[in-house]
């Protein structure tokens, strides 16, 4: 299938990213061979490589570079006692229209978004069943207007532990990772020795039995989340001593105040504005601002990024403030990743429910304290790989192939080495030779197949920043041609520096023009 | 409490292990706080460290430097048609026993190895109920000897998905990681275009429904697999190209025949040995060398990792030949890693139940085959994280505190930073300055909590290979002194250069005497 020739101006469906994506081993539908798994996923080779450097790089900037923040790993399955405590036994649950002819169940909110095209966002119950009502909204099995409110759904996915018969019990397959680290947290304060402010920061998979998983990656029912808690002193709550350095920064914001406006179109702000006029805490603030200069320091476009404020009817059970850093998805913003303030309440619900002392010793006043989780940004690692993909392909007209520029850190594979000809034996050892010593460092491929344009193409689709091609020369002068993806510029360097040359480009430490 | 004073003489029980890794904040028992989940285990801020740590060392090892192998990353839940295809709906049982007067159940293998003192590797159902009754063994919650073996229990977590009106059905956890590989093989040997012989990586979780998990992280519910299937042209399982490498390499060898003998004791042979005498086939002599060096290569001891042979009853339903890289283990030689030959068995099958072409098109003789897994080299993340910390834990007598050498590109901590004292601000100034810098590239910790010899001991514990401390002389002349955990030898280095000099001792470049 050809590729959607998009440039700069237009932009791709979703559907046309997930087919590039199988195209070009991103991404395949799980068990394709069996007619898919809806709302699962499997990476190919350059997708776990791309999810891979995502996560490492959310991981080096956010606790290995960070003197307040650790990390831990909790299991996927929990104790049950962990999601009665944390409220998602209770609330966690999609409110559902059930046909009263056939049977058949949907998600209310869908159904009214999609056929009458009508936002749901902080609805109740009675609000959209009054909603299925009023437009007249049909049945998409059986086409009667039997709809109505419905159970709510549970979203945890639900096993049985042990010998199936009864001596165990239910559990749940974790919805979101954030509780490990509430039901961990003494543990981890006092063996880190921890003093607040500090966060703790877990990557890991979480599932959702989502009713209608939709768009790809962006609604899955298996995936990953990159989630900090942070704990503040409750003292210490209105201020926060890092905010200063974003004084100048710039977001596109959708308050709260502005939606029950009516309007859905953010303005710019610098933070310092925000703080004056008290539209956000200043601890919020510093996590959003954080985390835009994170995903747009590795190729997100800020034009495509905005922080809306959720309104009250929207947030969730155990959420005193939240805002959501959303996205422009070709399906309009959306979440890419969610800062709640969940005040003390996750801590004080393990406290009450285990009975099990939580708090914090603090050392200046000689108390003890339940700290508040100010910001908790959490951040799918599924959907942020949708931006930078998004952010990073373009249809290069005069190429005529898909250019993918993709951030060199998170690039799949850094470089890819070439002989000039196949056909040439002394030319093809001495690229290999070149890719075997380039390889022990970095993630590297070899390709002799087809013309030299062919195989730049091939990689500016893999998103591939660096091509290194050998030819006579080389044989002769020991230098090699290294090609740069988005200028296609191109220089010769020798083979002994190339190492160094190829880790100082990776790092950032010099432009292409500069080697 | 005090940690178990264990030398180079006399080794760690698990349960000791255990409650080092809680007390240091490597694992903790998943949901402590409501009493703990058997089977589940959480890992702490140092734990994390290594476990990724040991990941990203195998990734590197396994996928980047080899031309012959790449990556993908399957979910967690699949088609259930998935594990009919592959064997696992009706094979991947446990044999129960169960009290004819309480009902209780429990592994009949466990209840006789435990009880009897028996070895049951390889027994069928009709074998282990005969041992039941021989050895009178008993109910554990009654005390009845009414034991008797009842159906199989599988091993597979269940959960339905979709909203649960019976529009969708019942899925399974991935009992390991392998299937996705067969399920995708046709999708991503294309899209790499990779050339037979070749390999396809995969880390990530797997769930077993264990009936009695046991010993710490070795026996789990949830657990982290790093698995590979080695493709290799049918014509072509005969002989390896790589084993060469491997001729004078040494392994501890036990052989399904010795084992029919009635040994247990595994001899010192060569790889060329093996081979001349075909013991084992070179393809699999390969692979189990490779690991061998990789794990001695990170710090395992060669003297506690043994290759066993399977005997033919105890043999995957899938497997044409097995062997184990096992780990003496404070409870016995055990499964480390099992490296089985699974030939064609499971593409095959995912031919015959998806109805799907997943055969490869050879270009040398212009035919379709399907390819031989030759080698599935299966390894616990879990269980190397044990092997690593047993072999790296030490109690000095000297120092009277655990010394923990692990290897340093293991380390969670690379390097701590001190000043000498904490009452002086320009002393801790100086030493958050240079933490500060290293944070940027190493995982760092800095402390200035207690005497220095505290300080060290902590670090010892922790396992960082590198302690930096900054005095009244680093003020005037710019150098720290650097102390090396192993030998506790102390060097003066220029802050300066202090990123280049622990970038070479990490990276194996130089080594302490060298610096």
């Amino acid at each position: 299938m050809a590729d959607k020739q998009v440039g700069k101006e237009k932009r791709l469906t979703i559907d046309e990213l997930a087919t590039f994506c199988k195209r070009k081993g991103f991404v395949y539908p799980n068990s394709e061979i069996y007619g898919g798994m809806s709302g699962f996923f499997d990476y190919g080779p350059l997708g776990v490589e791309l999810k891979n450097g995502i996560k490492q790089e959310w991981w080096k900037s956010h606790v290995q570079q960070r003197a307040d923040m650790v990390g831990m790993d909790g299991s996927i399955i929990a104790h049950p006692k962990v999601w009665e405590a944390s409220g998602h036994v209770a609330n966690f649950t999609d409110i559902m229209a059930k046909c009263g002819k056939c049977g058949n169940s949907a998600r209310a909110d869908h159904i009214i978004e999609d056929k009458a095209k009508v936002a749901t966002a902080g609805l109740n119950a009675q609000q959209l069943g009054e909603l299925l009502v009023k437009h007249k909204l049909k049945c998409a099995r059986c086409g009667s207007d039997q709809l109505r409110i419905a159970q709510p759904f549970n979203l945890m996915f639900k096993t049985t532990i042990g010998p199936s018969e009864g001596s165990e019990s239910v559990a749940y397959l974790r919805p979101e990772t954030a509780q490990l680290i509430f039901a961990n947290f003494r543990l981890v304060q006092e063996n880190a020795r921890m003093k607040l402010p500090f966060g703790i920061a877990q990557v890991g998979k979480a599932f959702r039995n989502e009713i209608s998983p939709r768009d790809f990656l962006f609604r899955c029912r298996e995936f990953e989340q990159m989630e900090i808690e942070y704990f503040v002193h409750p003292n210490k709550i209105g201020s926060c001593p890092y905010v200063a350095e974003f004084g100048d920064y710039e977001l596109n914001v959708l308050t709260s105040d502005m939606q029950k406006k009516g309007s859905n179109d953010h303005k710019r702000m610098k933070v310092s504005e925000m703080l004056d006029k008290k539209t956000i805490l200043p601890w919020h603030a510093y996590w959003l601002a954080f985390e835009h200069r994170w995903l747009t320091g590795l190729g997100a476009k800020a034009e495509n990024l905005r922080i809306r404020q959720h309104v009250q009817t929207e947030k969730s059970h155990y959420a005193t403030d939240t805002w959501d850093l959303e996205y422009d998805f070709p399906f309009g913003w959306k979440e890419l990743e969610g800062i709640a303030n969940r005040s003390d309440f996750d801590l004080q619900q393990h406290i009450k429910v285990s009975g099990k002392d939580l708090s914090y010793f603090d050392p200046e006043t000689n108390t003890k304290i339940v700290p508040h989780v100010v910001a908790e940004p959490s951040l799918g690692v599924d959907r942020t790989f949708l931006v930078f993909l998004f952010d990073a392909y373009e249809y290069d007209v005069k190429r005529e192939n898909v250019v993918l520029h993709i951030h060199p850190r998170l690039a799949p594979i850094k470089a890819a080495v070439f002989p000039l000809l196949s056909n040439k034996d002394e030319l093809v050892a001495a690229a290999k030779k070149v890719y075997d010593e380039l390889r022990q460092e970095f993630n590297c491929f070899y390709d002799e197949n087809g013309s030299i344009g062919r195989r730049y193409a091939r990689m500016d689709e893999a998103g591939t920043p660096y091509c290194i091609t050998v030819d006579f020369d080389s044989l002769q002068k020991h230098d090699v041609t290294i090609r740069d993806r988005d200028s296609t510029q191109q220089k010769r360097v020798k083979i002994k520096e190339l190492s160094s040359v190829l880790q100082q480009l990776l790092s950032g430490k010099k432009n292409f023009g500069e080697i």
